[in-house]
């Protein structure tokens, strides 16, 4: 069957808000369903990488802060048009009568009533499709006469963005208005622009083409007439690929082929639940429409899909939405890493600055591999993203068993990281013997910063440094010796690994987030008025950093990843613990409860976390989804299916698959790449069925017990 | 004798630095020593209180960040004059010749050599003096003729002051440019000025008077010729008190009327070291100039002597220049505790944006009240600012015995802090029991940021609390009622006050920094170069926060405040590790090193450290006097005689003295006022003598034995 979002799918109908949920994109250029004859200061063009930057202005500055923001430009909206009567009347209020995106065919589909200040109406029905092998957007208006009916004249082109937003929410963008513009008209159908960005000094190109007949033109819609235009955008510093005209059907069939091997190799689908397939299969169509596929670039906090965080990568990307990838789609997970490859020399410059002078530390948020974090405690401090990168090649390296990949990149990040920690962290000596810790650091919860030894942090540096090791024995000795390693080193690397500190409280016999996290009283949330939520909006820093209080999963985050570390007794625990003092601000956090609880067997728990993550923007959960896509947690909600209610982990190399089927369900199907196989997996309230599309034997844990899945 | 400071006693002769070295203030109105024919960016008059505000720009701001910027205004030049000769050259270039501040009569006299393009040169004698009850600068400028011996023409006018330098280094100032100046000219020879700041809306009056013609005139420097001038300036928002035409010998008797009260009743000298006693008095000599007398104004960081920190005022003034005042001028220490009380509403409101809805919570650094630190961790976190200003109240109370200032203002101070403490802290239970504990909190030392159970600040808060319950018992019961205390609240204090915790490191037996200090590695020594002093100008705040190293003295200082707390083997532990891990990158540092110990008998690390502390300036041993004078080691210096080599600390309300005189000074005499007695202390290295200068027998305490000082 086909699926598709509607408008009646969606929270409401607010302008921001359908822009975002109808973006359009591929990894490349991404364009928000914006009205298309109504200027909108959120409409626009997004280009993935294509930013401009400007100082950021300190209060008080100080020694190695980020010193400039990057943000992600908002070029020409390329869905706009004008539209007149044949008398010179501007059609300059528009009702949207119907929406439709077509997750199978990537066909997003409009219908409008246009109206002049007369109040004479037109009907247009206009349909966007974004090429995926080419970056190009096809769209096709067709005009049927209502009050009016005489001639219209058209007239369209690619204005100037508008500028972004500034505001005091973090969360949202800064402002950008350095941009250059060069027009030409190379004829009357063929417009090419190039947009360079002052101080950034980045250059994308875009060409607008008009397909039957001019840009101007005049048509006659006595009966429905069809206009259709093409918006071509290059990449960043590069020239348009293709500038040859094309037709809308063409980019139609590229976009509806990229479509079926996105479902034909990831398939999900929960059986007697259409609803929420279409959303999970919405979220899957949304990251891939987000994620940067060309190894320079990568996947912005808020995708293509808005300008929210200011178009900036975070480790959301191997946490959350990586995985995804490296099961469905290698190629795709690949070149997300290689980006990471792409700006590690600007990492090993950082780490220099963090006064660290050996190995790489990765940016928090950046487009360019340079810090752009103006909030140091909860960003530069989030050293752990070191350790997610490592984790991400360790994973796509375990499912891929990509040699090439690792000779060429992926060892190199996990060593680079790896030495990091070894000279970031100290030695100490306690009445428990000798450790390595790790001081002033903020984990992934930024309700608590700058603590000494947070049980994520050191947890995933000591698999980056447990990877470094490994990974040697699996890279070639050209690599090893190029990258200058030597034994003594991974010995060290080995002996720190096996010293790293993991906090554990006593008193509540579960792993502590951090050294201090227990001491400090509970937050007050019998008297926070709702009102009040996200604190981060509504107290000061240091109000928030001194009552225990996570905005999101992060011991438990951690329990995720290494679900060997604890026993199902301490992680009941951990869970009901860290579940009081969680607020869930974050949008990255539910998922990860949703696949704890899973694990533990909890399951109303675990289905309720998870139709808050499945349908987060299209309920707006969050309540800003009109910034932009909630990535991380598009990609969260397919984890929670796959790795919590089907258990899906690798064990020492091993595919480990546990049925966590919620009753609510009668079964759920979906589609895994796993060294070299085609696996489909179907879970009911019998049993969880693996199936072998292709490829050879292959040896599993399925609830516990080892079993092969042979060729049919 | 007469004690001045000369050319030849300061480390250089930069202009800047001299500028500062030989500033003129008193208290309410500053002027640099800036040159008198040469604009300089650096010269300008200080009005004390008088700032321009500017929006706090952050690169991410969150909720209860300060708003607005406080600049010190730079007022137009007092001392600027333009010189030509009649032939219309302007005298260009000058060269100082000599300089001499007289610290008995406050006249600061200085000789130029003026010379214009073409070589022709004069002589110049600049003598000023600052009125000190009256806020005027007297300006007696005297000519001779050397190459050039004909007419000049002598223009006089109060140009608008340049605009203060914008840096990164955050001990500078930001940048003023908002002013509105209007100018009238009452007469030739009287020319006054409005200046008004944009944004804080706040004005200030000045006053140009000639005293020998016109503003505009010509002499003839056929002989030695003298013109001579007053500026004059109203406080902020106030009319100018005195228009009328005075003499410079009227100010300079005031001036003159002004020193001999202090020196009289703050005697200060080292027997048979002149040089030394020298510093001394000009350390008290510009802690006198720069201290608000008003009640509506403090003490800057740099007092009038400079724009550095922006004119604000810190916890330096109740830690370390407010000692000097309460033991030799009370009602300018009770001015300066006025002003707290003065900014009380402020720091109510400062408290509920901080979450605790009780009690008051001063600003870290403001000029009107309102916080206006840029970065909260070396800012709002260091709470410790109330407890400072409470042990402030308390030391005066004890001191002066002041019942009036208790009833209308002190009790309330204390009071509002202590409620302040109770709300904020939280209640723990630890298999030691249960206590009370401060989070996420900054204590004195700068390096070591957002940490828990600071021991300064769990202290101080101690002491806070302690002195609401002693002090509601010397207060009426009308303001026991006003102010709403009931019997359970005391309780309340006094049992949160039993159970603060301090924290103490078994290890190495000596009270702890905080929770986490000695967890951490001790930061690198001996691979940082010299020239990366100070450590915050070179390394990233993160950097130093995760090794133990101190700024300057923390743990030591409540050591020094509380001298019964710790007993001499465990002081001479703390003082030995503590020593190890600071810095004493903060001007702050050295005093309370020296006078830690001189309590100890380490007498030649006293003395060392005094040594650093009596000339900090006039050595430039900070390297950026050029910005203003350190006040706070100011203090600090004369702090270290008396509570130091002196050991003059008030025990339950007892006077105590120990004699630990430098074996390299034959002897030391000082003056202070205590409890209505007038009293002089000797110390040579045969005994500590007092002797009663006025007022009743006094019990005290010398070298441990209790002792009765009777009229002579």
């Amino acid at each position: 069957m086909a699926y598709s979002i509607d408008l009646h799918d969606i929270a409401n109908q607010d302008p921001a808000y359908v822009e975002t949920i109808f973006a359009l994109g591929n990894g490349q250029m991404g364009v928000r369903a914006s009205d298309p004859i109504v200027r909108s200061a959120t409409a626009g063009t997004l280009v993935n990488g294509f930013f401009e930057s400007s100082p950021i202005t300190y209060g008080e500055s100080a020694f190695g802060y980020a010193k400039n923001h990057q943000t992600i430009v908002n070029l020409p909206d390329s869905r706009f048009l004008t539209v007149t009567t044949d008398t010179g009347a501007v059609f300059t209020q528009s009702e949207r009568q119907s929406t439709r995106l077509n997750l199978d065919s990537g066909v997003l589909h409009e219908q409008f009533v246009l109206a002049t200040e007369a109040g004479e109406t037109v009907h247009l029905d206009l349909e966007s499709v974004m090429g995926q092998s080419t970056s190009e957007l096809g769209l096709r208006y067709t005009f049927t006469g209502q009050t009016y009916t005489g001639k219209l004249r058209l007239s369209k082109q690619l204005l100037e963005g508008s500028a972004t937003i500034d505001s005091d929410d973090p969360r949202k963008t800064q402002q950008v208005t350095t941009l250059s513009y060069s027009t030409d008209l190379v004829t009357p159908a063929d417009q090419r622009m190039e947009v360079v960005t002052r101080q950034s000094r980045l250059h994308v190109m875009m060409q607008l083409l008009a397909l039957d007949g001019d840009l101007q033109t005049e048509i006659d819609i006595a009966s429905p007439k069809t206009q259709t235009y093409v918006v071509r955008v290059g990449g960043v510093g590069q020239a348009l690929k293709n500038v040859e005209p094309t037709t809308f059907d063409a980019i139609a069939k590229d976009s509806q082929q990229y479509w079926a091997k996105v479902w034909e190799q990831g398939a999900l689908e929960i059986d007697g639940d259409e609803s929420l397939t279409q959303a999970l299969r919405y979220n899957v169509f949304q990251l891939n429409q987000g994620a940067g596929r060309d190894g320079l670039t990568n996947i912005a906090a808020k995708g293509l899909s808005g300008t929210g965080y200011e178009g900036h990568y975070f480790w959301d990307t191997e946490m959350y939405m990586l995985p995804y990838f490296i099961y469905t789609q290698p190629d795709q997970a690949k070149a997300l890493l290689m980006y990471r490859h792409h700006i590690l020399p600007q990492a090993q410059a950082r780490a220099k600055t963090l006064g660290v002078n050996s190995g790489a530390l990765f940016a928090w948020r950046t487009i360019n591999g340079e810090e752009a974090s103006a909030y140091y405690p909860a960003g530069t401090a989030q050293y752990h993203i070191d350790g997610d990168i490592a984790f991400g090649v360790g994973r796509y390296y375990e499912v891929t068993q990509d040699q090439d990949f690792l000779n060429q990149a992926g060892f190199e990040l996990v060593l680079e990281t790896a030495r990091f920690w070894a000279h970031f962290g100290a030695w100490r000596t306690t009445a428990d013997g000798k450790r390595f810790e790790f001081f002033d650091v903020t984990g992934p919860d930024e309700y608590t910063a700058i603590v000494n030894n947070n049980y994520y942090t050191n947890r995933l540096a000591q698999n980056n440094l447990e990877l470094a090791v490994t990974l040697s024995q699996h890279v070639t000795p050209e690599v090893l010796a190029q990258l200058q390693v030597t034994p003594e080193e991974l010995e060290a690397f080995a002996t720190i690994a096996a010293a790293i500190y993991l906090p554990y409280n006593a008193e509540h016999q579960i792993n502590a987030q951090d050294d201090s996290f227990f001491d400090k009283p509970v937050w007050p949330f019998a008297d926070t008025p709702k009102a009040n939520y996200p604190l981060l909006l509504h107290y000061h820093p240091l109000t928030i950093y001194r009552y225990q209080v996570a905005k999101q999963a992060d011991t438990l985050l951690a329990e995720y990843l290494f679900p060997s570390d604890t026993e199902p007794d301490q992680l009941q625990r951990e869970f009901d613990y860290y579940e009081t003092v969680t607020t869930h601000d974050s949008s990255l956090s539910r998922s990860i409860f949703s696949m704890v609880a899973a694990r533990l067997g909890r399951d109303d728990k675990a289905f309720s976390y998870f139709m808050d993550t499945a349908k987060m923007d299209l309920v707006d959960l969050q309540g800003n989804a009109e910034d932009g896509l909630h990535m991380a947690n598009l990609g969260g909600s397919w984890l929670a299916i796959t790795t919590g209610f089907a258990g899906l982990s690798v064990i020492d190399g091993t595919l480990n698959l546990h049925n966590h089927l919620p009753k609510q369900w009668q079964g759920l199907t979906f589609r895994i790449l796993f060294q070299g196989r085609r696996l489909q997996i179907h879970l009911d309230h019998d049993e969880l069925a693996v199936v072998l599309l292709e490829g050879e034997a292959l040896d599993v844990v399925i609830d516990g017990q080892p079993d092969t899945i042979k060729p049919a």
